[in-house]
């Protein structure tokens, strides 16, 4: 769907919204439908070739909205409102557009804190199955979690917000933990008294985009009855590329998984896809059962109530988003785009390798390229300076091994080949303007 | 604006939407501002009458525009990238309409854990302060949060994730927390050697729509140095009208406020808002600041980031829904939308009290009735399942003093005194033919 059909496909939707709404009472408020009808409906596996947006649109009818309770049905009375009105749908198109990140991206942090809340109560489980006499609270001072010292920091504060210690494992010279570093501190904490309960693997770093050792680090999880999580954010998208499978290789030892589809599959912000091996580790961690909110198939196993398995009760319907772009795009479409920006990142790579000033600073795997110029690191910070004063294009640093490092990462579904010869020229003629004042 | 202007306004910002992305190359990628710009362009207080579409659409190239990063340019580099896509926002106009909540509504339960993690950090810091040599995991042990015993579920999850004991505070004859109940639990957990210090206090109950009686409570939690946090999610949109504000009488003690104006202030989910008294209890809580997040304001003071407030690093930018929505229908607007519901809750309390066969079960206050049969909980039971199976109109149940009540809440905007009166005359004749049937 290109800005022209966008323009067609738009208003039709728009049509359609108002169509909805202004004859929502004469549609059934509720359901009259048996959990699961779905699956017989929708087709197994994400289409390999894009489909038409008319067949989508048909589905809506035939496929969504039977399951749908209407709340904005003036005959729905349950619970309190959720409000709606036609300028803030209208704004919604808006932010939909605009689809800034408030301060940075999302939802990963709260699939790390989820997974490192239900590791938290099944060791307290656990440790109380063999001791009945320890107290949770004794318990609960005793556990330790890791990450890499490439983690996210969001990783970091969830073992603040989940009260329990957290240590940083050091990485190798590729930024990746490996299996004996892990290993080592895990010793020397139960040596002194501790109880390791939790890993959080990174696959795709923020600063440079590595690559955690799974097949080495999960049997070591599974031997030390630490539950392993893994954070895929960024690159999680490309394993949908069969020549980026390998790097994925270990993932059958993990106890839970996410990626942000709203980085780089084309789902605009937010959307965060989080697997676990065993639901009932992370329904049995938050299970509140009120009885407004109880329901006739709660018990049958048919329904499977995301409200247990996180902090909000509430979501937006977000999976219509990716429903459409699976569909649209298709798995050859979402895989094009992957594999261009990854072509992308390493035709930048090659401008900056063949320019002797500069050097790169990790290895380039998918869509992330760090490099930085020979030399300071205030020479480093000042370049930096210059591009963000300048304006034209934008990019963050990171640090790596105590160097100030810059991110040229892949971004927007737009960029082609010339904005990359653009970004290049005009960094270098930064570049070059500030070492000849430095030689002055 | 109604369907018919949404049609026209939507397509329109349909077309805006596609020659925003179609040109965005050709705008700066990163704001040239100082932050606070914006309070000189936009007034102190929200409209008091509506405005028009067209000043509002002119503002966001005058207000918005200017102060945007706009991520989907070519030119943006930084972080990692935000995904965006055209069926995506197709999808997102149509899940706007949808608008349904998936497995309850939302997001004060994280509001109510955030201020709950805050009020927490600042307990083990206070007694530190006091006694050094306690560990934090021995004062975390101790600590005990109150809610009322007609508290959200979410309530009492928060305590979960925090690790914290939580007791249901007992309620008088119309279901509000009063000072000596309080009280005394506080009294008896002191002299256990506990550490009282957290009261979640609610505005509108979700069961009977209760109020908790701050006047009372805020000093006493003030003395006990305990964070009273409020939950108005419902009832909170209220406070617009005069005649509904004595309600937030002793505001003024609390530490934190949220409500939720994607209930009933004409918001599409998701989007709920907290205040807190004293800003750095909540950043102090959560803080982290790798190198690729720090940016040169963070420490001027200009900025607010919002990242250190939450748990999610991200969120989408809401506020333009809100903003919309404000200047669309201006404070009278709203304030007549919520006195209609709340006079649509009172002809339907008429109704019920005119029918000797019911009994109305807590003061109808904003725009919920809890009512039910006079008899037993199978009674009503059964009447509720009858209404849930004819599919006609959607209740949800509640319990109040050990007995199972219907809840008849005014929801949709667009609920009118016919829809009362249809869904009344279902009720009685439900009720009739089982009560008929009860009498063989």
């Amino acid at each position: 769907m290109d800005a022209a059909e966008f323009r067609r496909r738009g208003k039709e939707m728009v049509d359609y919204v108002a169509d909805y709404l202004e004859n929502i009472e004469k549609r059934p408020v509720y359901p009259d439908l048996e959990p699961g009808y779905l699956r017989s409906l929708i087709p197994n596996e994400a289409p390999l070739e894009p489909e038409s947006y008319e067949d989508i649109i048909k589905d809506v009818e035939r496929v969504i909205m039977p399951g749908v309770t209407h709340w904005h049905s003036p005959y729905f009375f349950a619970y309190f409102p959720a409000a709606s009105s036609y300028p803030a749908m209208v704004a919604d198109m808006l932010c939909g557009a605009i689809g800034c990140i408030g301060f940075s991206w999302g939802t990963a942090s709260e699939a790390t804190l989820i997974s490192l809340l239900a590791a938290r109560c099944k060791a307290v489980r656990r440790v109380q199955t063999i001791n009945a006499k320890k107290s949770e609270s004794e318990i609960l001072s005793k556990l330790v979690a890791y990450t890499s010292d490439q983690a996210h920091s969001s990783v970091e504060r969830a073992a603040l917000i989940g009260a329990v210690m957290m240590r940083k494992v050091p990485t190798d010279n590729r930024y990746a933990v490996r299996r004996e570093m892990l290993k080592k501190m895990v010793e020397e904490d139960k040596a002194a008294g501790l109880i390791p309960f939790y890993f959080c693997a990174t696959l795709g770093t923020t600063p440079s985009c590595a690559f955690d050792h799974l097949t080495e680090l999960g049997p070591l999880c599974n031997e030390e009855n630490m539950w392993m999580h893994i954070d895929a954010a960024y690159a999680g998208s490309a394993f949908i590329c069969p020549e980026f499978r390998p790097l994925l290789n270990g993932v059958e030892f993990a106890d839970s998984f996410n990626f942000n589809p709203h980085k780089w599959l084309l789902v605009n912000f937010d959307c965060s896809a989080m697997w676990v091996k065993e639901r009932a580790d992370i329904i049995g961690a938050f299970k509140m059962e009120p009885l407004y909110l109880k329901h006739e198939n709660q018990e049958s196993g048919l329904v499977t109530d995301y409200r247990h398995w996180q902090i909000p009760l509430g979501r937006r319907f977000r999976s219509l988003k990716m429903w459409f772009v699976f569909r649209m795009y298709g798995l050859k479409g979402l895989q094009a785009h992957i594999r261009k920006q990854v072509a992308l990142a390493k035709e930048f790579e090659s401008l900056v390798r063949a320019d002797k000033r500069f050097e790169i600073c990790a290895e380039v795997v998918l869509g992330l390229v760090c490099f930085r110029l020979k030399g300071s690191n205030e020479l480093n910070q000042e370049l930096l300076k210059r591009i963000t004063k300048s304006r034209e294009i934008h990019l963050v640093p990171c640090q790596l091994s105590g160097r100030f490092v810059l991110r040229f990462a892949i971004c927007a579904r737009t960029t082609e080949s010339h904005h990359i010869q653009q970004a290049w020229q005009h960094i270098t003629q930064l570049t070059f303007e500030l070492l000849q004042e430095a030689s002055h």
